[in-house]
């Protein structure tokens, strides 16, 4: 069975569960009306299911190659890419006076998940592109704003960034790449940079690379990074083409999966670039970008489980084994539908995060709200690390519902798993994403979390004449989330980092319960069961990871590096 | 880091955990003492370390081919192959007339775990013949057996078992492969089978393939089924191979991973073959080996779990990245340590419940007793379903200690991932594993279980002085689990099914507890801190699948199919 976005899904999610329609109600967003929304998830619907999702198995057996230096993309990837660019869906949050659409993030969220959910290796480009077109929004002078966010919008050109070199991966602070003053304003920058997603292609006439560096001035570590754009080919006053840019992709990776995205090497020899930001706000300018980025691959692991719940669904409703009933297909058999609403019920409540996080977003700057913000803050690294945890689980137990075929590569089955199993590691790993839960986003002594908490009560509350089992489980989990950050933000930043990880899944869980509850009041019946499914059987994890979360750094740290030698 | 086999590990276990001195204490296994063991243990790991596991990114990179009908072996297997021959490895646990070591299965299942995580792709071929002679050792003619047994066991022929066809997977009993009496004792077997794992190979001089077919007067379904030995080549009376069989390789799967060995379609077209057990029994014969070959499946995912472990200590123990004290690399992180540390208390748990199966089966075989059998019966699920559950747990948590790298094929890391997906699928699945043990193994009332859960108790109350916590909650946890068998038994089987993964991986926790706490009492400081966090930490798992049991089929299944629909 084909790809089919799951448009119904998104507007449920939208309207019912984390109420889309404060976003419209802000003067900032005010064309942004249901109606529109409904035009757009359904324009970007039609895109994903008809001309992106045919091209993703073709980026898995054609993979992006290296030809005399420039990169040769899978077949139909380009024709793909020109539609996603014709559609207008590159520039689906900036601003419309260059271009864009002016659409807040929640949509983009939304239509993300469905492209990721198409092909995860070609929504990686566009993905790169939006988060240089917000960068460039945010911290760019007019000159640089005014040569480049018209091209990355329409598409002509595309976007990179370079961050990680061999020695600097997490430790961003690390980096050896130098920026020298050329005396014109432009710098030299020298130096390997590794991981460059989408480092080059075929189908766009420039590459704008992001790229941080440290100018000769710069100390070390983070507060001595600047930020450049560094363009393949250097645009001329009038905007058309001039000379190529001294910078070569040298090589690309061979990866687990993704292989329709080109993951290069790149190498830059005295390269001409321009500063993006103030000196040494590097950092700063990356961190804006990177927020959204998070929540923008958080999507991508639901675009993927997404892929691969359907094709899981659909083997299940037509392959035959055993004597059943009903169908007559596996999806009779009690475990293979344990595992399929477990994957439904997932899905969900990684979606559900990942748009209340773009409403707290869009809130945030519709509004100036500091309450807005901090919602977003707080939920931003549980949509990424969630979003894509839930990826690669749902992708492994699609393998798991295909049975001996998930393990041949012409089902499919595997490819998600494949390719989404780096994004629990890029954009910081899941484990960062955890220790910014527990560290800076507990900075405020967790009001912002208690103010969420006081949420999911009411609602629970508010629930318990309907059905009461399920609203007091899901009161009484977040009064243990409560009581879990109470001890949380009493502990000293070694204890929390220790437990971080089952402290942002079991916050998850919580979540995910609030979720399904304020689901299943506003949805059919459909709803109502998975809701009950979810919180009888999932939400219960919620005890063992807070328990672990309690036990701080104590018995960890004390197993010594030897300890864990073969 | 090359692979190193964890010698001591087993050693400790068998000594301190598992007790295996009473296996040596048998009359049938006298001959396996300590000492001999211990030289058992040091010689595999030397062939296993020095000449096996340089193999496993050879059989990755250059994956079995077929050509003109045969197939070619990935570079080095060959030879690879005739190590393990001429070490006796494959005839470990076959008779000693016949050529065999005549060890108890525990013994080889440890040689198993290392030649696992060794290569993973080439074990699976002497673990196919193993299985094979243990068939024909229980259910052969003594003429098949004079023939057959003493090649197999010395490694000049190999074997293979073909049970599924495209509609019969995990429902053998729907198989339509078909026996006609020849008339003169032999039989003419016609069909077609897939996932035939190592159908053929460049350096055994005959494949000798076990196939289930359908006699004429066979019934549908199981009990209609006969087992058949169809070598490739027939041999003559005089034990030389005459001429070549009508069964041949169609095709080779391309697969997620394993691609070092190759999984056939296979067609026989009118091929001679001979009965092995009695007509339309071939189910009983099947079953017979299939609870060894499940242990031994179980404990591919152990040894794969132990690769995939050494692969990221040793990365964690060399990589720079961030500033920490202590060996300045990530180990000092608390999350990466979080993720070691639970790597290998996983690992200790599965392989401690694979090796407490074997001495239960080794002493069922050698006293006869029905307690030891039923003992047996019980953990092999369990050994099966967590040892491979764990292998690919282990797996994609060594990717993620391995950060951007872990992406990257040449790292390694990945390839753990893709060769040990496909262990939680066959030799039936994984949820097959979990029915068989709420099923079958609960047709006794729970009375093995509850026997196991006594020696639990003792042991806890054992170690209440020296470590009063840790012994207090294993204890619980072996109440809850008592608790939750009482209530399981009390259902039908519908009920049963629905929440048969859940128990599994509850029960698993639960003996991983008991484990632990054993090691801890005999073991140094080292294993006091694992216990301590495992038991603190993962072992709290048991109360969120237990709350999950305890919903037995009521919302599961009261969830439709359409309810699933996107």
């Amino acid at each position: 069975m084909p790809y089919r976005s799951p448009v119904a899904d998104f507007r449920f999610i939208l309207e019912n569960v984390v109420d889309y329609s404060k976003v419209s109600e802000t003067e900032a967003f005010a064309e942004a009306t249901k109606d529109t929304v409904d035009a757009i998830l359904d324009e970007a619907g039609k895109l994903c299911d008809n001309e992106i999702a045919p091209l993703n198995r073709s980026g898995d057996l054609y993979p992006a190659k290296l030809e005399n230096g420039n990169v040769r993309t899978s077949p139909g990837f380009a024709q793909g890419y020109q539609a996603i660019a014709e559609g207008g869906w590159i520039g689906i949050c900036a601003s419309e006076e260059e271009g864009g659409m002016g659409l807040p993030l929640t949509i983009a969220t939304a239509v993300n998940d469905m492209m990721s959910g198409a092909c995860l290796a070609l929504q990686l480009n566009p993905l790169m592109s939006q988060g240089q077109i917000e960068a460039i929004e945010a911290h760019a002078s007019e000159e640089i704003k005014a040569t480049y966010l018209p091209k990355l919008i329409s598409g002509e050109w595309t976007g990179t960034m370079n961050l990680t070199e061999p020695q600097a991966g997490s430790d961003v602070g690390a980096l050896s790449t130098k920026a020298e003053p050329n005396g014109d304003g432009s710098f030299a920058i020298t130096g390997q940079k590794i991981y460059i997603t989408w480092a080059d292609n075929d189908f766009a006439e420039n590459i704008c690379h992001l790229v941080l560096a440290r100018l000769p001035d710069g100390v070390p570590g983070t507060k001595g990074i600047s930020l450049f754009m560094v363009p393949k080919f250097i645009p001329n006053e009038d905007g058309t083409l001039g000379e190529r840019n001294s910078l070569r992709v040298v090589s690309l990776e061979h990866k687990l999966g993704l292989h329709g995205s080109p993951t290069a090497v790149m190498s830059y020899e005295g390269a001409t670039g321009w500063l993006v930001g103030p000196e040494h706000g590097g950092m700063a300018a990356m961190f804006t970008m990177m927020n959204n980025a998070r929540l923008g691959v958080g999507t991508q692991g639901i675009g993927a489980a997404e892929g691969a719940y359907q094709a899981a669904y659909a083997y299940a409703m037509e392959r035959k084994q055993g004597r059943v009933g009903g169908t007559g297909t596996i999806i009779e058999h009690a475990d293979v539908r344990r595992m399929l609403a477990t994957m439904k019920a997932d899905i969900f409540v990684a979606r559900s995060i990942a748009l209340a996080c773009g409403v707290a977003i869009d809130m945030g700057n519709a509004t100036g709200s500091d309450k807005w913000k901090a919602r977003a803050a707080l939920l931003t690294p549980i949509a990424k690390a969630f979003g894509t945890d839930t990826g690669i689980e749902v992708a492994t137990t699609g393998i798991q519902v295909h049975g001996g075929m998930g393990f041949i590569e012409e089902t499919g089955a595997a490819q998600y798993l494949r390719d989404v199993r780096v994004t629990a590691i890029y954009e910081g790993t899941n484990g960062i994403q955890a220790m910014d839960l527990v560290a800076r986003k507990m900075m405020d002594g967790g009001e912002a979390a208690f103010r969420l908490l006081d949420e999911i009560e009411a609602g629970a509350d508010k629930a318990k004449t309907e059905m009461p089992e399920l609203a007091e489980a899901v009161w009484q989990s977040a009064e243990d989330l409560r009581e879990t950050i109470e001890w949380l933000v009493a502990q000293d930043v070694t204890e929390r980092f220790a437990v971080a990880v089952p402290f942002l899944k079991g916050f998850a869980r919580v979540l995910g319960g609030h979720y399904h509850l304020t689901a299943a009041l506003a949805g059919d019946d459909a709803r109502k069961r998975l809701a009950s499914f979810y919180i009888n059987r999932m939400l219960p994890e919620h005890v063992g990871l807070f328990a672990h979360v309690r036990e701080g750094a104590s018995d960890l740290m004390a197993i010594t590096p030897d300890d864990l030698a073969v």
